[in-house]
């Protein structure tokens, strides 16, 4: 196959990388800035580095931008992509575009299947692409009305670069899950380092300081889209959030030991009802 | 040194066996239940089972049980406890039990030191201790009143253990600490797993999940104790996050990306400042 990758960042890059390392498909990088493609280039991540003219004869197209700039990048190009390409995207969300993504896909006659690789660094660019960034993770795709032949296309080359699980969704649950698993995380963590002593935690602190505030070190540009591009679930997984540590809180204010463990048990159990 | 251990958990295990590996102190076991005595045995963790009667001539008590039975241990042998004898407590909240047991070694002529193992893991028990579960962390010590030889025996000690770090503190500033590095990070992971999503996550969640429910896998029978003896500063960090989740959250309702990316910008920015 002929894959064009728009957007070498970590997750484009690393889509670059485990193609090259796990496939001998034939990569074409597209990009807005040129260090990117070349570190790409030198380092064997791609095979050349392309224009959007690479779309005419191309088997898939990855979109690794934010996004917005993934549609607008679609919208703009939709005339130049062949009925045989499938477009993959990689958002984190994807009511907000994969509706749209589709209709797009419909109208030219070729095929999109919404993805959302469940992987990532508390890093970006291509500098922190890996090839193995994959492997053991899981690939959520969102085939809405896509042919089949395009999703097991998607499918197989998801196992190949190292997904081990594949989840088929809808945009709806997609974002509804995310706003939990993801994104909420990604809230707790910069609210929590906004706590006045976090910068005088060194010597006081262990895992728990470690695993809270990592994802603090947040990009802000691609989170501020996520976040407002799934506000109601995002809001609503807040306030669930913001609801369970007051019922915490007033067990604590209290001083109700029952009703403090009562709460406690009840999270031990859903972890240990998980097997985790 | 004989070392006489009160409570063969996680905490008073590792002591145990790290004590055996790293030095060639004689040590005691002393705990509730038998079980763990005879695996600690068996594994040559302990070198003998022991009574409170060997606190008569020992050199070192290290106090493994949860605060309030520590502080009971001592109130309850403090006559057995000869002046040689330095005694450390584990225990993850310290105003509640430092300025008593250092009161209680003042009216008997042993010594205290406040210890807090900044160490652990989301298991418990004897089966949970490690020989290096202390390597590379930090040791707070709360001397109080205590001796300085007998501070300088217990920093030595751990640095034979393995701790990298000795951090010597007040009780008052060891808790505003660990109510912000420890404690928080327990109420979050507790709290966040209640949300009605938590059970179907499998498949839409990687390491940020992982991270922020690690510790919802808690004690909930210690950790509520510990909540409760530091209920005035965890208090205080608990209002602080749901203030700085409402900021991040009216800024998602109002769709002020500007303001959204400022907020989460600032916590980017205390993240970089530590070189993390």
């Amino acid at each position: 196959m002929k894959v064009v990758i728009s957007g070498l960042g970590i997750i484009g890059g690393s889509f670059a990388k485990a193609i090259k390392k796990y496939t001998d498909n034939f990569i074409v990088g597209i990009n807005r800035s040129r260090k990117p493609l070349e570190d790409a280039l030198q380092c064997g991540a791609i095979d050349v580095i392309g224009t959007v003219d690479d779309l005419k004869d191309a088997d898939m197209l990855i979109l690794g931008t934010f996004p917005e700039a993934a549609v607008n990048f679609v919208k703009e190009n939709a005339s130049l992509i062949p009925e045989k390409c499938i477009v993959i995207d990689s958002a984190g969300i994807k009511s907000e575009i994969c509706p749209e993504l589709s209709a797009i896909s419909e109208k030219y006659g070729f095929s999109f299947v919404g993805c959302h690789p469940m992987a990532g660094k508390e890093k970006n660019g291509f500098s922190a692409a890996e090839s193995d960034l994959f492997v053991g993770a899981s690939c959520i795709l969102v085939p809405g009305n896509a042919k089949q032949s395009a999703v097991e296309t998607v499918e197989k080359l998801a196992r190949k670069i190292g997904f081990s699980q594949l989840v088929i969704t809808t945009p709806e649950e997609h974002d509804r899950m995310i706003a939990f698993t993801s994104q909420l995380p990604h809230v707790i963590a910069c609210s929590y380092v906004m706590s006045p002593v976090c910068p005088k935690h060194k010597g006081f602190s262990a895992g728990s300081y470690r695993d809270v505030s990592r994802v603090a070190s947040i990009n802000e540009k691609l989170w501020a889209e996520l976040f407002l591009e799934n506000k109601d679930p995002l809001i609503t997984e807040i306030d669930l959030l913001t609801k369970h540590l007051l019922d915490i809180r007033t067990a604590i204010e209290n001083g109700d030991r029952n009703q403090l463990e009562e709460l406690l048990a009840k999270s031990r159990k859903v972890k240990e009802a998980l097997g985790e």
